[in-house]
Protein backbone atom coordinates (compact mmCIF):
# COMPACT_ATOMS: atom_id res chain seq x y z
CA UNK A 1 0.00 0.00 0.00
CA UNK A 2 1.42 3.56 -1.16
CA UNK A 3 1.55 6.31 0.93
CA UNK A 4 2.14 9.79 -0.51
CA UNK A 5 3.37 12.47 1.90
CA UNK A 6 3.97 15.79 -0.49
CA UNK A 7 6.80 17.37 0.69
CA UNK A 8 7.92 20.75 0.13
CA UNK A 9 10.03 23.78 0.68
CA UNK A 10 8.50 25.90 3.51
CA UNK A 11 7.02 22.71 4.99
CA UNK A 12 6.37 22.38 9.14
CA UNK A 13 8.51 19.12 9.78
CA UNK A 14 5.87 17.55 12.22
CA UNK A 15 3.06 17.79 10.80
CA UNK A 16 4.73 15.45 7.84
CA UNK A 17 6.45 13.55 10.08
CA UNK A 18 3.83 12.73 13.76
CA UNK A 19 1.74 10.91 10.08
CA UNK A 20 4.89 9.13 8.85
CA UNK A 21 5.95 7.83 12.22
CA UNK A 22 2.02 6.12 12.58
CA UNK A 23 1.36 5.27 9.25
CA UNK A 24 4.50 3.66 8.22
CA UNK A 25 4.10 1.13 10.96
CA UNK A 26 0.82 -0.03 9.09
CA UNK A 27 1.64 -3.73 8.21
CA UNK A 28 2.05 -3.75 4.22
CA UNK A 29 2.21 0.25 4.12
CA UNK A 30 4.99 1.93 1.62
CA UNK A 31 5.52 5.59 2.62
CA UNK A 32 6.62 7.92 0.16
CA UNK A 33 8.08 11.17 0.57
CA UNK A 34 7.22 13.23 -3.20
CA UNK A 35 8.10 16.55 -4.04
CA UNK A 36 7.25 18.44 -7.10
CA UNK A 37 10.72 17.90 -8.03
CA UNK A 38 13.03 14.50 -6.27
CA UNK A 39 15.68 16.41 -3.66
CA UNK A 40 16.03 17.72 -0.38
CA UNK A 41 13.34 20.28 0.69
CA UNK A 42 13.99 22.79 4.16
CA UNK A 43 11.45 23.26 6.80
CA UNK A 44 10.11 26.46 7.48
CA UNK A 45 12.54 27.43 9.74
CA UNK A 46 15.41 26.88 7.45
CA UNK A 47 17.10 24.21 10.01
CA UNK A 48 16.47 20.97 8.71
CA UNK A 49 16.66 19.08 5.26
CA UNK A 50 14.53 16.24 4.00
CA UNK A 51 14.81 14.07 1.24
CA UNK A 52 11.78 13.69 -1.04
CA UNK A 53 12.87 10.48 -3.05
CA UNK A 54 10.44 10.93 -5.88
CA UNK A 55 9.02 13.58 -7.77
CA UNK A 56 5.26 13.76 -8.03
CA UNK A 57 5.28 12.38 -11.30
CA UNK A 58 6.88 9.39 -10.25
CA UNK A 59 3.89 8.02 -7.84
CA UNK A 60 0.73 8.50 -9.82
CA UNK A 61 -1.76 6.20 -7.82
CA UNK A 62 -1.11 6.56 -4.06
CA UNK A 63 -3.43 4.71 -1.83
CA UNK A 64 -3.21 7.45 0.53
CA UNK A 65 -2.04 10.76 -0.07
CA UNK A 66 -1.10 13.25 2.75
CA UNK A 67 -0.49 17.14 2.46
CA UNK A 68 1.57 18.81 5.40
CA UNK A 69 0.99 22.63 5.67
CA UNK A 70 3.46 25.26 6.82
CA UNK A 71 4.15 28.67 4.89
CA UNK A 72 5.20 26.95 1.91
CA UNK A 73 2.10 25.26 1.13
CA UNK A 74 0.78 28.83 0.36
CA UNK A 75 2.49 29.35 -3.21
CA UNK A 76 1.06 25.66 -4.32
CA UNK A 77 -2.16 26.74 -4.10
CA UNK A 78 -1.44 28.58 -7.09
CA UNK A 79 0.85 25.87 -8.59
CA UNK A 80 -0.67 23.91 -11.49
CA UNK A 81 1.46 21.22 -11.64
CA UNK A 82 1.19 20.31 -7.85
CA UNK A 83 -3.00 20.70 -7.97
CA UNK A 84 -3.32 18.98 -11.14
CA UNK A 85 -1.33 16.01 -9.74
CA UNK A 86 -3.56 16.48 -5.94
CA UNK A 87 -6.65 16.18 -7.92
CA UNK A 88 -5.44 13.16 -10.08
CA UNK A 89 -4.64 11.04 -6.78
CA UNK A 90 -7.47 11.94 -5.28
CA UNK A 91 -9.15 10.31 -7.68
CA UNK A 92 -7.71 7.45 -7.64
CA UNK A 93 -7.42 7.16 -3.57
CA UNK A 94 -8.44 5.33 -0.60
CA UNK A 95 -8.07 8.45 1.64
CA UNK A 96 -7.40 12.02 0.87
CA UNK A 97 -5.72 13.37 4.13
CA UNK A 98 -4.06 16.40 5.18
CA UNK A 99 -2.43 18.15 8.36
CA UNK A 100 -2.68 22.38 9.42
CA UNK A 101 -2.57 23.84 6.36
CA UNK A 102 -2.02 21.21 3.95
CA UNK A 103 -5.91 21.67 3.93
CA UNK A 104 -5.30 24.66 2.12
CA UNK A 105 -3.98 22.96 -1.24
CA UNK A 106 -6.79 20.30 -1.01
CA UNK A 107 -9.11 23.07 -0.63
CA UNK A 108 -7.27 25.32 -3.69
CA UNK A 109 -7.68 22.24 -5.22
CA UNK A 110 -11.32 22.14 -5.16
CA UNK A 111 -11.48 18.60 -3.09
CA UNK A 112 -13.23 20.50 0.01
CA UNK A 113 -16.34 21.93 -1.89
CA UNK A 114 -19.13 21.53 0.45
CA UNK A 115 -17.17 19.42 2.67
CA UNK A 116 -16.72 19.34 6.42
CA UNK A 117 -12.62 19.78 7.25
CA UNK A 118 -10.36 21.64 9.53
CA UNK A 119 -6.80 23.28 9.85
CA UNK A 120 -4.67 25.36 11.90
CA UNK A 121 -7.47 27.36 14.29
CA UNK A 122 -5.64 30.44 13.09
CA UNK A 123 -6.82 29.20 9.28
CA UNK A 124 -10.26 27.89 9.40
CA UNK A 125 -11.83 31.23 7.84
CA UNK A 126 -9.50 30.75 5.21
CA UNK A 127 -10.80 26.69 4.58
CA UNK A 128 -14.59 28.83 4.36
CA UNK A 129 -13.59 30.86 1.77
CA UNK A 130 -12.05 28.00 -0.34
CA UNK A 131 -15.69 26.05 -0.18
CA UNK A 132 -15.16 24.13 2.60
CA UNK A 133 -17.00 24.11 5.78
CA UNK A 134 -15.00 24.80 8.45
CA UNK A 135 -15.13 22.77 11.76
CA UNK A 136 -13.39 23.19 14.74
CA UNK A 137 -12.22 20.02 15.94
CA UNK A 138 -9.16 18.04 15.91
CA UNK A 139 -9.79 15.48 13.41
CA UNK A 140 -12.61 15.78 10.54
CA UNK A 141 -14.01 12.65 8.00
CA UNK A 142 -16.03 13.59 5.23
CA UNK A 143 -16.07 11.32 3.40
CA UNK A 144 -12.71 9.59 2.00
CA UNK A 145 -11.63 13.23 2.60
CA UNK A 146 -9.58 13.16 6.10
CA UNK A 147 -8.23 16.67 7.30
CA UNK A 148 -6.45 17.19 10.65
CA UNK A 149 -6.19 20.42 12.82
CA UNK A 150 -2.54 22.51 13.65
CA UNK A 151 0.76 20.55 13.42
CA UNK A 152 0.72 17.52 16.22
CA UNK A 153 -3.12 16.71 15.52
CA UNK A 154 -1.66 14.50 12.64
CA UNK A 155 -0.56 12.18 14.91
CA UNK A 156 -4.35 11.76 16.34
CA UNK A 157 -5.74 12.17 12.73
CA UNK A 158 -2.87 8.88 11.62
CA UNK A 159 -4.15 6.90 14.22
CA UNK A 160 -7.45 6.83 13.26
CA UNK A 161 -6.45 5.95 9.70
CA UNK A 162 -4.20 3.53 10.89
CA UNK A 163 -7.24 1.96 12.60
CA UNK A 164 -9.72 2.33 9.14
CA UNK A 165 -6.99 0.39 7.30
CA UNK A 166 -5.74 -2.16 9.45
CA UNK A 167 -7.82 -2.19 12.25
CA UNK A 168 -7.99 -0.73 15.58
CA UNK A 169 -6.29 -3.50 17.13
CA UNK A 170 -2.88 -2.42 15.05
CA UNK A 171 -3.57 1.32 15.45
CA UNK A 172 -3.89 0.18 19.43
CA UNK A 173 -0.26 -1.30 18.91
CA UNK A 174 1.51 1.62 16.97
CA UNK A 175 -0.10 4.01 19.47
CA UNK A 176 1.71 1.94 22.47
CA UNK A 177 4.66 1.05 20.18
CA UNK A 178 5.38 5.02 19.58
CA UNK A 179 4.26 5.37 23.52
CA UNK A 180 1.84 7.78 22.79
CA UNK A 181 0.35 8.61 26.22
CA UNK A 182 0.95 12.50 26.14
CA UNK A 183 1.41 14.57 29.27
CA UNK A 184 1.46 18.14 28.13
CA UNK A 185 2.83 20.36 30.73
CA UNK A 186 0.89 22.76 30.13
CA UNK A 187 -3.20 23.04 28.85
CA UNK A 188 -2.63 26.03 25.87
CA UNK A 189 -2.96 23.73 23.21
CA UNK A 190 -6.07 25.15 21.59
CA UNK A 191 -7.45 28.45 21.65
CA UNK A 192 -10.36 27.36 23.60
CA UNK A 193 -7.98 26.75 26.37
CA UNK A 194 -5.33 29.19 26.02
CA UNK A 195 -5.43 33.01 27.71
CA UNK A 196 -6.58 35.96 24.76
CA UNK A 197 -2.84 37.47 24.85
CA UNK A 198 -1.26 33.70 23.54
CA UNK A 199 -4.16 33.69 20.87
CA UNK A 200 -3.48 36.94 19.53
CA UNK A 201 -0.09 36.62 19.79
CA UNK A 202 0.11 33.15 17.55
CA UNK A 203 -2.51 34.67 14.96
CA UNK A 204 -0.22 38.03 14.46
CA UNK A 205 2.70 35.52 14.34
CA UNK A 206 0.69 33.00 11.88
CA UNK A 207 -0.58 35.44 9.63
CA UNK A 208 2.82 36.99 9.08
CA UNK A 209 4.46 34.06 8.37
CA UNK A 210 1.35 32.03 7.63
CA UNK A 211 1.80 28.38 8.94
CA UNK B 1 21.54 29.52 21.65
CA UNK B 2 22.67 26.41 19.87
CA UNK B 3 20.95 23.14 20.23
CA UNK B 4 22.48 20.32 18.45
CA UNK B 5 20.03 17.32 17.42
CA UNK B 6 22.04 13.90 16.74
CA UNK B 7 21.05 12.17 13.95
CA UNK B 8 22.19 8.72 12.18
CA UNK B 9 20.87 5.93 10.08
CA UNK B 10 18.39 4.09 11.83
CA UNK B 11 16.66 6.72 14.17
CA UNK B 12 13.39 7.20 15.09
CA UNK B 13 12.10 9.96 12.81
CA UNK B 14 9.62 11.34 15.72
CA UNK B 15 12.07 11.17 18.14
CA UNK B 16 14.13 13.97 16.82
CA UNK B 17 11.44 15.71 15.12
CA UNK B 18 8.99 16.58 17.76
CA UNK B 19 11.24 18.08 19.93
CA UNK B 20 13.18 20.31 16.96
CA UNK B 21 9.48 21.63 16.01
CA UNK B 22 8.57 22.90 19.25
CA UNK B 23 12.95 24.12 20.66
CA UNK B 24 13.45 25.73 17.13
CA UNK B 25 10.30 27.91 18.31
CA UNK B 26 12.07 29.20 21.11
CA UNK B 27 13.87 32.99 20.35
CA UNK B 28 16.93 33.29 19.65
CA UNK B 29 17.79 29.20 19.10
CA UNK B 30 19.37 27.66 16.30
CA UNK B 31 18.48 23.91 15.88
CA UNK B 32 20.85 22.39 13.92
CA UNK B 33 21.00 18.73 12.73
CA UNK B 34 24.65 16.83 13.13
CA UNK B 35 25.89 13.75 11.87
CA UNK B 36 28.91 11.80 12.71
CA UNK B 37 29.42 12.38 9.32
CA UNK B 38 27.66 15.46 7.15
CA UNK B 39 24.85 14.11 4.99
CA UNK B 40 21.71 12.44 4.23
CA UNK B 41 20.45 9.78 7.37
CA UNK B 42 18.09 7.59 6.54
CA UNK B 43 15.17 6.63 9.08
CA UNK B 44 14.52 2.85 10.78
CA UNK B 45 12.30 2.27 8.50
CA UNK B 46 14.51 3.10 5.41
CA UNK B 47 11.84 5.54 3.78
CA UNK B 48 12.75 8.93 5.00
CA UNK B 49 16.00 11.08 4.66
CA UNK B 50 16.86 13.64 7.16
CA UNK B 51 20.12 15.77 6.36
CA UNK B 52 22.77 16.42 8.82
CA UNK B 53 23.94 19.71 8.32
CA UNK B 54 27.12 19.67 10.22
CA UNK B 55 29.67 16.77 11.39
CA UNK B 56 29.49 16.30 15.24
CA UNK B 57 33.18 17.97 15.36
CA UNK B 58 32.01 20.99 13.73
CA UNK B 59 29.44 21.58 16.61
CA UNK B 60 31.62 21.29 19.64
CA UNK B 61 29.74 23.69 21.76
CA UNK B 62 26.20 23.17 21.77
CA UNK B 63 23.99 24.78 24.91
CA UNK B 64 21.46 21.71 24.46
CA UNK B 65 22.39 18.18 23.01
CA UNK B 66 19.35 15.98 22.23
CA UNK B 67 20.22 12.32 21.45
CA UNK B 68 17.00 10.65 19.49
CA UNK B 69 16.59 6.81 19.75
CA UNK B 70 15.74 3.83 17.09
CA UNK B 71 17.71 0.72 16.01
CA UNK B 72 20.52 2.71 14.48
CA UNK B 73 21.35 4.38 18.54
CA UNK B 74 22.67 1.36 19.40
CA UNK B 75 25.82 1.22 17.23
CA UNK B 76 26.57 4.64 18.58
CA UNK B 77 26.69 2.88 22.08
CA UNK B 78 29.94 1.31 21.05
CA UNK B 79 31.74 4.03 18.66
CA UNK B 80 34.41 5.63 20.67
CA UNK B 81 33.94 9.15 18.21
CA UNK B 82 30.20 9.85 18.94
CA UNK B 83 30.59 8.73 22.47
CA UNK B 84 33.72 11.27 23.10
CA UNK B 85 31.68 14.04 21.32
CA UNK B 86 28.74 13.44 23.70
CA UNK B 87 31.15 13.54 26.69
CA UNK B 88 32.56 16.53 25.87
CA UNK B 89 29.38 18.47 24.70
CA UNK B 90 28.07 17.10 28.00
CA UNK B 91 30.33 18.60 29.63
CA UNK B 92 29.78 22.27 28.50
CA UNK B 93 26.11 22.20 27.75
CA UNK B 94 23.19 23.93 29.87
CA UNK B 95 20.75 20.60 29.27
CA UNK B 96 21.50 17.46 27.88
CA UNK B 97 18.67 15.31 26.69
CA UNK B 98 17.16 12.36 25.15
CA UNK B 99 14.29 10.37 23.69
CA UNK B 100 13.57 6.99 23.48
CA UNK B 101 16.35 4.76 23.67
CA UNK B 102 18.80 7.68 22.64
CA UNK B 103 18.88 7.63 26.36
CA UNK B 104 21.12 4.40 26.02
CA UNK B 105 23.77 6.22 24.29
CA UNK B 106 23.80 8.76 27.44
CA UNK B 107 24.19 5.43 29.80
CA UNK B 108 27.10 4.23 27.46
CA UNK B 109 28.82 7.71 27.42
CA UNK B 110 28.52 7.11 31.19
CA UNK B 111 26.55 10.56 31.67
CA UNK B 112 23.48 8.43 33.51
CA UNK B 113 25.92 7.14 36.01
CA UNK B 114 23.39 7.39 39.92
CA UNK B 115 20.79 9.21 38.04
CA UNK B 116 17.03 8.84 37.50
CA UNK B 117 16.11 8.87 33.68
CA UNK B 118 13.32 7.23 31.37
CA UNK B 119 13.51 5.59 28.09
CA UNK B 120 11.10 3.53 25.58
CA UNK B 121 9.27 1.44 28.40
CA UNK B 122 10.77 -1.71 27.01
CA UNK B 123 14.03 -0.71 27.43
CA UNK B 124 13.78 0.61 31.21
CA UNK B 125 16.17 -2.79 32.25
CA UNK B 126 18.83 -1.61 29.92
CA UNK B 127 18.70 1.88 31.08
CA UNK B 128 19.65 -0.23 34.88
CA UNK B 129 22.44 -1.74 33.26
CA UNK B 130 24.00 1.03 32.26
CA UNK B 131 24.24 2.24 35.88
CA UNK B 132 20.96 4.50 35.81
CA UNK B 133 18.36 4.44 38.28
CA UNK B 134 15.63 3.60 35.52
CA UNK B 135 11.94 5.69 36.24
CA UNK B 136 9.26 5.00 34.17
CA UNK B 137 7.60 8.50 33.94
CA UNK B 138 7.00 10.22 30.65
CA UNK B 139 9.88 13.13 31.32
CA UNK B 140 11.98 12.97 33.90
CA UNK B 141 15.02 15.79 35.03
CA UNK B 142 18.35 14.80 37.11
CA UNK B 143 20.15 17.78 37.51
CA UNK B 144 21.21 19.03 33.91
CA UNK B 145 20.11 16.03 32.13
CA UNK B 146 16.80 15.05 30.86
CA UNK B 147 15.35 12.08 29.06
CA UNK B 148 12.13 11.51 27.71
CA UNK B 149 10.04 7.80 27.06
CA UNK B 150 9.52 6.53 23.57
CA UNK B 151 8.86 8.10 20.52
CA UNK B 152 6.03 10.68 20.97
CA UNK B 153 7.60 11.52 24.52
CA UNK B 154 10.02 13.78 22.93
CA UNK B 155 7.08 16.95 22.20
CA UNK B 156 6.35 16.80 26.27
CA UNK B 157 10.06 16.90 27.04
CA UNK B 158 10.80 19.67 24.82
CA UNK B 159 7.85 21.85 25.78
CA UNK B 160 8.60 21.60 29.18
CA UNK B 161 12.25 22.73 28.10
CA UNK B 162 11.14 25.47 26.13
CA UNK B 163 10.01 26.68 29.60
CA UNK B 164 13.34 26.35 31.82
CA UNK B 165 14.79 28.00 28.16
CA UNK B 166 12.18 30.87 27.99
CA UNK B 167 9.08 31.06 30.87
CA UNK B 168 6.79 29.58 31.09
CA UNK B 169 4.50 31.86 28.98
CA UNK B 170 7.40 31.17 25.73
CA UNK B 171 6.30 27.53 25.87
CA UNK B 172 2.63 28.33 26.09
CA UNK B 173 2.36 30.14 23.45
CA UNK B 174 4.56 27.29 21.17
CA UNK B 175 1.89 24.47 22.54
CA UNK B 176 -0.92 26.80 20.80
CA UNK B 177 1.02 27.38 18.31
CA UNK B 178 1.86 23.84 16.83
CA UNK B 179 -2.41 23.09 18.46
CA UNK B 180 -0.80 20.44 20.60
CA UNK B 181 -4.10 19.26 22.38
CA UNK B 182 -3.75 15.87 21.78
CA UNK B 183 -6.56 14.16 21.35
CA UNK B 184 -5.58 9.99 20.97
CA UNK B 185 -8.30 8.04 19.38
CA UNK B 186 -7.22 5.21 21.50
CA UNK B 187 -6.27 4.72 25.16
CA UNK B 188 -3.27 2.35 25.27
CA UNK B 189 -0.72 4.61 24.59
CA UNK B 190 1.56 3.61 27.80
CA UNK B 191 1.91 -0.55 29.12
CA UNK B 192 -0.44 0.95 32.10
CA UNK B 193 -3.13 0.74 29.89
CA UNK B 194 -2.52 -1.48 27.47
CA UNK B 195 -3.85 -4.99 26.79
CA UNK B 196 -1.21 -7.71 28.18
CA UNK B 197 -0.93 -9.18 24.37
CA UNK B 198 -0.08 -5.96 22.88
CA UNK B 199 2.32 -5.28 25.37
CA UNK B 200 4.08 -8.41 24.73
CA UNK B 201 3.81 -8.07 21.13
CA UNK B 202 5.79 -4.59 20.74
CA UNK B 203 8.12 -5.86 23.39
CA UNK B 204 8.77 -8.91 21.08
CA UNK B 205 9.24 -6.50 17.97
CA UNK B 206 11.16 -4.28 19.87
CA UNK B 207 13.53 -6.27 21.05
CA UNK B 208 13.94 -7.91 17.37
CA UNK B 209 14.84 -4.83 15.71
CA UNK B 210 15.08 -2.64 18.52
CA UNK B 211 13.90 0.62 18.81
Amino acid sequence: MQIAILIFDGLTALDAIGPYEVLSRVPGAEVRFVGKQQGPKRTDTGDLGLEADLAISELPRPEVVLIPGGAGSRPLMEDPEVLDWVRAVHGDSTWTTSVCTGALVLGAAGILDGKRATTHWAFLDRLAQLGAEPVAERVVEDGKVVTAAGVSAGIDMALTLAGRLAGDQVAQAIQLGIEYDPEPPFDTGSPAKAPSELIELIRSMERGTPN
